[in-house]
């Protein structure tokens, strides 16, 4: 079973989230992955946002794929209950997963039941591409980066900060977004006090003798 | 908002369907498309299969594809509230889809809004692919057929009769269709008293503040 919390930048549904969806019989641990904000590492945002996951009250170790390999992924992995991926640069963190080997390790072990936090360029590159981001992040970032494709974990593709409130990201950019983008792509536009909740197929089996 | 029920062979699941999916206000029209059986016109199994459409006690149309064009069938289904598209042969279905352009209007039919029933090779060929039936279905009955995708109305693919009880399909061919091509498609096996509901993208916007 699938189960994804994709934020734009509030927390407000991860308490609901991991209540649900992660471990109920041990004090959990989160695994943080903090690659999208290597470029930023120290920013002002970027200890806010890490101390918010801190704020939750669960243990918080750091998961960081930039220089790292698969297995050595694969073996933190196995002592999260929960992955915790930050924001920053879509194509920064893209760039991680791929160049690490954890994209397959990260996709696999969400698909075998990891519960999966993304917020913003974390949520984004949980679809199944990181094209539409292109407006709003800057690929120079990532020049090695040739191949797009996120993790495919779910067919929509976020579009964070919607409302247009987060200064670097206006109500016009996100027009733009969603008018060069959304014919192609599953866009979702999320506010900033919104979230996607992703925990199944979009089926079920039901009687029908 | 995309609403589909895939059926193995038994109805039970319909009457609910219709009262959550189709149009509350009108008595109801049920497009029904054979062409699945087009090589068993008038065998008692379709024959059957329609009958049980039309005890449902609905108007039941028929939306002929076979020899048909995209603007005839998208005048039909302007007629219909509700698609059953029958069982038969998968690639004779998919074939008279294709080669009358059905497939197009069907496809953005669905996805307006059209509740679709399919049943059997109706179920199948609503998936991304028709490849997992080449065992349960002779490809032969429909040789000019190049392109096995399917409408591409959900991920997965319904593997019908899944408990081996109608003759043509055992149990020693389910388990070998799904050991052949499980690992490349999303295949959910269906009883023959099971459906596969299809409501959405198997996501939700929830409040994240």
């Amino acid at each position: 079973m699938t189960s994804l919390l994709l934020l734009s930048l509030g927390h407000g549904a991860v308490p609901g989230f991991l209540a649900d969806h992660a471990p109920a019989d041990r004090a959990l641990t989160i695994g943080y992955v903090p690659d999208a904000a290597r470029a930023d590492a120290g920013a002002a945002w970027t200890v806010a946002e890490r101390d918010r996951v801190v704020a939750l009250g669960h243990a918080v170790v750091d998961v960081r794929l930039t220089g790292s390999d698969a297995a050595t992924v694969a073996a933190a992995l196995d002592g999260v209950d929960v992955l915790y991926v930050a924001g920053g640069n879509t194509f920064a963190l893209l760039d991680a997963l791929r160049t690490s080997g954890a994209d397959v390790v990260v996709a696999e072990r969400v698909r075998a039941g990891l519960p999966y936090i993304g917020c913003s360029a974390g949520s984004i590159v949980a679809g199944p591409s990181t094209e539409p981001a292109t407006l709003m992040d800057d690929p120079a970032e990532a020049p090695g980066l040739t191949d797009g494709r996120g993790l495919g974990l779910t067919d929509a593709v976020v579009v964070p900060h919607a409302d247009g409130k987060l200064p670097p990201y206006p109500l016009e950019l996100i027009g733009r977004t969603l008018d060069r983008y959304g014919s192609d792509h599953e866009l979702v536009p999320l506010c900033d006090d919104e979230a996607l909740l992703i925990t199944g197929p979009g089926w079920k089996v039901v009687e029908s003798a």
